[in-house]
C-alpha cells in the first residue's frame, strides 16, 4: 500500500505535467503547482529542494515509468527482432495510454532543463534495451551507425502513430501496428 | 518590397510562435501577442478575425513557408529515390534553422486548434510531394501502407535529428545525415 506521503509526490508529479503542459515551464510556479496538487506549497519543499528539482524529479520519474513498462515482458534469451519488438510494442502502448506524460518528456527534452538531469541516473532505464541493440550490431542484424540514429528511427514515429491528433484522427487496426513495427525494423536493420 | 502592412503581420506570426512556445495557448492573450509585437491590440483585429484565427493563420504561414523550401529544387523528371531524398534533406535544413517554428507546428497540431484548420488549403502545399508517394507505390518502389505510416517514417526522425537537444547535442556529420536518409529510405520502400 502507498504512504501518504507517497499519494502526495505523485498528487505533485501529476500537477507539475498538467501545469507545464498548459502553460510552460516559466510560469508554472511552485505555488501553482502546489494549488493544482491540493497540497501547501511548503509540502513541495518537504519533497524536493526548488522548482527545478521537483521539474527534473518529474521527468526522471516518468522515464523510470516507461522504462517499467517496455521492461515488463522483457526476455532476453528472445531472438534479438522479437526482443525489439516487444520493447516497440510496450512503447507504442506506453505512449497512447500516456500522451500527456510523453508530452512532458518531449518539453523536458526540449528546454534548457534537459541538461540538468543526471545521465547516469537515466542509463539504467535504457540498458537493456541499449545491449540489445548492441547484441544485433555485433551479430551484424542491426546497423551499426550511430546510436542516436537507432533510437530516432526506432521510437520517434511511435510518438506520432501513438497519438490520434497528430494522425488526423487516424484509429489504427492490428494490420497497420504490424506493417509500422516493419517499418521501424527495415529502418534499423542491416 | 514589402508593404508595412506585411511587416506587422510578420511580427504578429513572430509574437505568437514565441509566445504560445513560452506559456501555451490559454496564457498567449490577443494583449500579450500585441505587446510582443510592439503593435496594438486594435491591429490585431485588421488583420484577423480573433485570437483563434491569429493562431490557425499562424501555423498555415509556417507550413506555406516550409512548403517553399521544399519545393525549392523540386524536379519531378528526377527517379523517385532522389525526389524524395530532396525533400529531406530540405526539410532537416528547414526544421534545424527554425527549430521554434517547429516546435509552434507540432504544439499546434497536437492542441483541440489543430482541428480547425481548412485541410483542403493546407493540401495543395502537401500534394507535389504525395503525388511522389503515389506515383512511387504504382510503381513498386514504396510500400503501399497506410500514407500516414510513410509520413511518420520519413519525416518524423528528423523532428530529432534537427534538434541537438533532443540529441543529447550531437552534432551530425555529413555522412550520418547520408546514413539517416540511407535508413528512412529503407523504411519506406518496398
Amino acid at each position: 500500500m502507498r504512504t501518504k506521503d507517497e499519494h502526495k509526490k505523485e498528487a505533485l508529479f501529476k500537477a507539475t505535467v498538467k501545469l507545464v503542459n498548459e502553460i510552460g515551464f516559466a510560469s508554472s510556479s511552485v505555488s501553482k503547482i502546489a494549488k493544482e496538487a491540493g497540497v501547501s506549497p511548503s509540502t513541495i519543499y518537504v519533497f524536493f529542494k526548488n522548482k527545478e528539482d521537483l521539474l527534473v524529479s518529474t521527468y526522471v520519474e516518468i522515464k523510470r515509468n516507461m522504462a517499467d513498462a517496455f521492461l515488463d515482458d522483457f526476455d532476453e534469451r528472445l531472438p534479438i527482432r522479437d526482443i525489439i519488438k516487444g520493447v516497440w510494442f510496450s512503447m507504442l502502448k506506453y505512449i497512447s495510454n500516456n500522451l500527456e506524460k510523453y508530452d512532458y518528456l518531449e518539453q523536458f527534452a526540449n528546454s534548457p532543463f534537459g541538461a540538468l538531469v543526471d545521465k547516469d541516473a537515466l542509463e539504467k532505464y535504457c540498458n537493456p534495451i541499449l545491449n540489445v541493440l548492441e547484441r544485433g550490431i555485433e551479430q551484424k542484424i542491426i546497423k551499426n551507425v550511430n546510436r542516436e540514429l537507432l533510437s530516432a528511427f526506432m521510437f520517434q514515429p511511435i510518438a506520432r502513430l501513438a497519438n490520434p491528433r497528430l494522425c488526423h484522427g487516424q484509429a489504427w487496426g492490428e494490420e497497420d501496428i504490424e506493417t509500422a513495427f516493419t517499418m521501424a525494423w527495415d529502418a534499423i536493420k542491416l
